[in-house]
């Protein structure tokens, strides 16, 4: 449902918002998650903000919270061959 | 030069990416602030986590960090006076 979903991780992308908040809230109810991690880079980073908001404060309310968040940078050649940075980020949310 | 800036704060939003830089490492330098804290919503969340990783990364590298990370909801009324829910971001970078 999600654009790719492993070991409790949601990649957040391109797809439709619901699809990454249901995500992630099945993880915790259907696959009994204690801990789900949103990874995302660049502009999808306010999305991945978003989906930890919604998820925590509206559908998982009380049950659920931002544990930590993580940024960083990762580098790679694009198809020019130019060094390109990107910034990247990760928010552990967790059951209360 | 960035879109506001008092209090050692700085607002992140439309203008030139690089103001936002000069702006966090002008008020380390020139203001001689121990602690910055990189404020945005919405969009431009992705934009201030460029700002925070360029500026600690590659300006100050080796002086200032991320010491901390928060995302909230904001919530009010838009001009049809509809409910509308906006994410927030805030990154406190310190001197190393």
């Amino acid at each position: 449902m999600a654009e790719e979903t492993s070991d409790n991780c949601v990649f957040i992308g391109g797809k439709p918002f619901m699809n990454y908040v249901t995500g992630v809230v099945m993880q915790f109810t259907t696959k009994k998650a204690t801990e789900v991690l949103l990874k995302a880079r660049g502009k999808f980073i306010s999305r991945a903000v978003d989906v930890a908001e919604v998820a925590t404060k509206r559908f998982m309310k009380g049950q659920a919270e931002v544990k930590d968040i993580r940024i960083d940078s990762e580098e790679f050649e694009n198809k020019e061959g130019k060094q390109v940075r990107v910034s990247t980020i990760e928010i552990l949310i967790g059951k209360k």
